[in-house]
Order: C-alpha cells, then sequence, then structure tokens
C-alpha cells in the first residue's frame, strides 16, 4: 500500500538541464528523486505538473510521487532540503488523495516573464531577467497581450506543435503586461501551455514593444497556425512557472 | 599626461575570491584590470575605495584609475561591460579630478547586510542572503545596534586588529535594524571599517537577535578591545557594500 504526496518546489534552473530526468544531464526532477531514494531507500518518480526547459526557474512547481509506509512529513521535506543543492527548496509537502495528479488535475497554470528594460542589468538579477536594452513600450504591449486572451489555436506561438499529443488549442486567462520601473513582468495564465509557448509570447511581445510588430498582428499570426521566424522565442532566464492551481 | 576616471561599480562576489588582486585567483579588481588592459593597451591599477571579502557583493563600489590620452567615456563603459562579464558590471564612469583618491577621499561608506529569517531560503536569494531560522528579535537587535553608534575603538569586532595600520578607531554614523516580512535588513553607516567588522557587527547582532547576548554586551565587549569567540563573524554572503560617499 502505497501513500501518495504532493511537493510545492522551487527552483533556479540556472545549472540544470530542465526539469525532466534526462541520462547524461543534472535535472531538477533527477535530483529530486535521487535524493528521495537516498532518503527513503524506495524509487520513485516524481511526477511534475509539466516540464521546465533549461535555465527557466519555477517559485511553485508541484510534483507528486508515492511511497510505501507512513512518512513523517516534516521529516522528509527536512531530509529532502538538507540533501538537496540549495537551489531547489521544498516549500512543503502534505499527503494526497490516490487520485490527485499533478499534471491532469491542474485546472490553471501562471507563469511569469521578467524584462530588465535598461541600459545596465544588475549582477545580481542576471539569471533572472531577459535584458532588453531597446526601450519598451509596454503600453502597446499590453494592448497586443489582451488580443491573444482567450480559447485559441496557438500553434503559431509553439516551438514544435506536431510534439503536442492534445491538440495545440488552449484557453488563456489573462495575460497582463506591466512595467515596474526598469522591469517589466508578463503573466500568462492559461488551462495549459504548449511547448515554448510563454516564451513565444513574451518573444512577441517583446518584438510589439520595440516597435517591430503591432498588436493587430497577434491575431493574424494566430490564424496561420504555423511557426515562422516573425516569433522568436525569448531568453529562458527570463522564465518564472509562477504557480499551479487545483 | 594621464587623465583620472572614476567608475562606479556592481559585482555579485559569489564567483570570485573578493576585491583585491591575487596571483593564482579571480577577484573582481584583477577581472577589471585584465579587461581595461585589453581595451585600452595600458596597465592601469583600478584602486577601489576598499577591499571586499570572498562572496561579500557590492552594489556601488567606487575605483579610479588612470590612463594615458583621451577617452570617451560612454566607449570605455561599453567596451568594459562587453567584456566583463555578467556578474561584474560597471554602472558608471566619470573623470576625475588629478586629485580625487577613491579610498582616502572617501567620507562615508554604507553597508548593507541581509538576513533571511524563515524557514526556507528561496533559491534565488541563497547566494545573497544569510539564513537564520531561529526567530530573530529584531526590536532588541535594533536597542543593541543604537548602543554601538558613534566613535568607538571597534577592535573587538575586527578580524584581525592588528592589521590596522590606522588604528582600530571608527566613528559608525548609523546601525539600523528592520524586519521587512521574513527578512532582516541591516544599515550600516561610518567613516570607515575595519577588516571583517560588518560582519562582526551583524554576528553580534544575530546573537542579540537569538537571546544569546543583550544589547549591554556590546559597550561590554567594546570595552574589552580584544576580538573573542563571543562575537561570530556572520556568513559573507548577506553582506552588500552599498555606497561610498565622497
Amino acid at each position: 500500500m502505497k501513500n501518495r504526496y504532493i511537493a510545492n518546489i522551487s527552483y533556479d534552473g540556472t545549472n540544470y538541464y530542465g526539469w525532466q530526468v534526462q541520462s547524461k544531464h543534472r535535472t531538477v526532477q533527477g535530483e529530486i528523486q535521487r535524493v528521495l531514494t537516498e532518503i527513503t531507500g524506495q524509487t520513485a518518480i516524481v511526477h511534475g505538473s509539466g516540464r521546465t526547459d533549461a535555465k527557466v526557474h519555477a517559485k511553485g512547481q508541484v510534483a507528486h510521487f508515492d511511497l510505501a509506509g507512513n512518512m513523517r512529513l516534516d521529516k522528509l521535506q527536512t531530509g529532502l532540503n538538507a540533501l538537496l543543492d540549495p537551489d531547489i527548496r521544498v516549500n512543503s509537502i502534505k499527503q494526497a488523495r490516490s487520485d490527485f495528479h499533478a499534471r491532469k488535475s491542474a485546472v490553471r497554470k501562471e507563469y511569469r516573464y521578467f524584462i530588465w528594460n535598461d541600459r545596465i542589468l544588475m549582477p545580481f538579477l542576471r539569471d533572472y531577467r531577459t535584458h532588453i536594452l531597446d526601450r519598451l513600450d509596454e503600453v502597446t504591449m499590453a494592448k497586443a497581450a489582451r488580443r491573444l486572451i482567450g480559447r485559441h489555436d496557438f500553434a503559431a506561438f509553439s516551438a514544435n506543435p506536431n510534439r503536442e499529443i492534445e491538440g495545440t488549442v488552449r484557453e488563456l486567462y489573462r495575460l497582463d503586461v506591466r512595467r515596474y520601473g526598469r522591469e517589466i513582468r508578463i503573466i500568462a495564465q492559461g488551462n495549459g501551455f504548449l511547448y515554448k509557448m510563454v516564451r513565444s509570447l513574451a518573444g512577441f511581445l517583446i518584438q510589439v514593444g520595440i516597435g517591430k510588430l503591432g498588436p493587430a498582428d497577434g491575431p493574424m499570426i494566430l490564424d496561420t497556425k504555423t511557426r515562422t521566424a516573425v516569433v522568436p522565442t525569448a531568453h529562458p532566464q527570463g522564465l518564472f512557472l509562477w504557480k499551479v492551481f487545483y
């Protein structure tokens, strides 16, 4: 008889080849599984709510895993944090119903994309912000963002639409662009995101911000349902998986 | 005929053996001097306002150096930032009077020490905060800090008082302790600081915060003029050289 656990996890993706286990590279999932085995003596797959790419961060990734026996939750959390490197932290662990699934049970996800829009990027933010020197017009970016909200085929904003087994239609509930001084924050909420979709949306919005594309281009690009070089993929280090809703 | 320049510099000290040039290790001064030579073909000593230790950061370190010929300031700044790693940034460069000296002309310096006072330290702050799990009493810490303000012999709060060629008396203008949620910030301003003095003050204040020492212990420790194990040196990663006043 195994019990299911849910963990809320933060990580700095700088030194990892993304979330998903790879045979030759260090990944967040791989590290957590390795440490979990070290603590419990059991082999468990740590199922995340979704993958994140190399250098992408998470403030609130959620993952579930099954373990035999009864674990003391605080001991499990303390043990994981003691053995993991400080760039991965388990914020909380709780027991879950056996039908809970970190990916399938998620009803909404929030990503945040952070742009530093100034001549100099502070050293302390170098791994956590995309640096854009040209002054971005955040008002026009926000206009362009609003025209992408809703249920659409986002194939043109995905890196590899043919890979998506659940199709390429997703609903975007929220896509906000706001400036906070030298920083621009993009907040994206949706019922799911295609591969590299947030970075493609951010790449598109940056093009709008520097005046190379306009708000009307968003719906036109959606209509093509084809990814082209018109939409660049913004750098990974500005991206955070912020919150998963269940 | 050489001209003197002043640079304002930020750096993340995590990957450096401190400010000062060392033959075998990578240092901030060493990197800037190397890149300066690469750009100008000239060898110049980059005189900082003071040293910082390994893993200590700077938001506003100030340094001066002399170069022959007339340099375009914006080109010099852009060139330095292009060749330096992104964990060192030159925020500004201006020309200085020939009698300006980054260390000797400084009239006041400000350091800030950041403590993360919660069970979990976010991965993104791991190199920029000292992590203290025990709940710190910031009100008592602030009281203890106020009793250290003024002109004193700070030998008991220095790592190596015999090394100080200008003696061990310094004036502390300001020593503030404030809590901002899970974070505690110590701001220290003085006319100069002894070797490891801010980290020793922070180490003392942390002992007060956890109740091992009290506000009355500060003046008593000062009076001993001797460094003992009663005052621990707080970790380097919480410390920032914040601003140098001229």
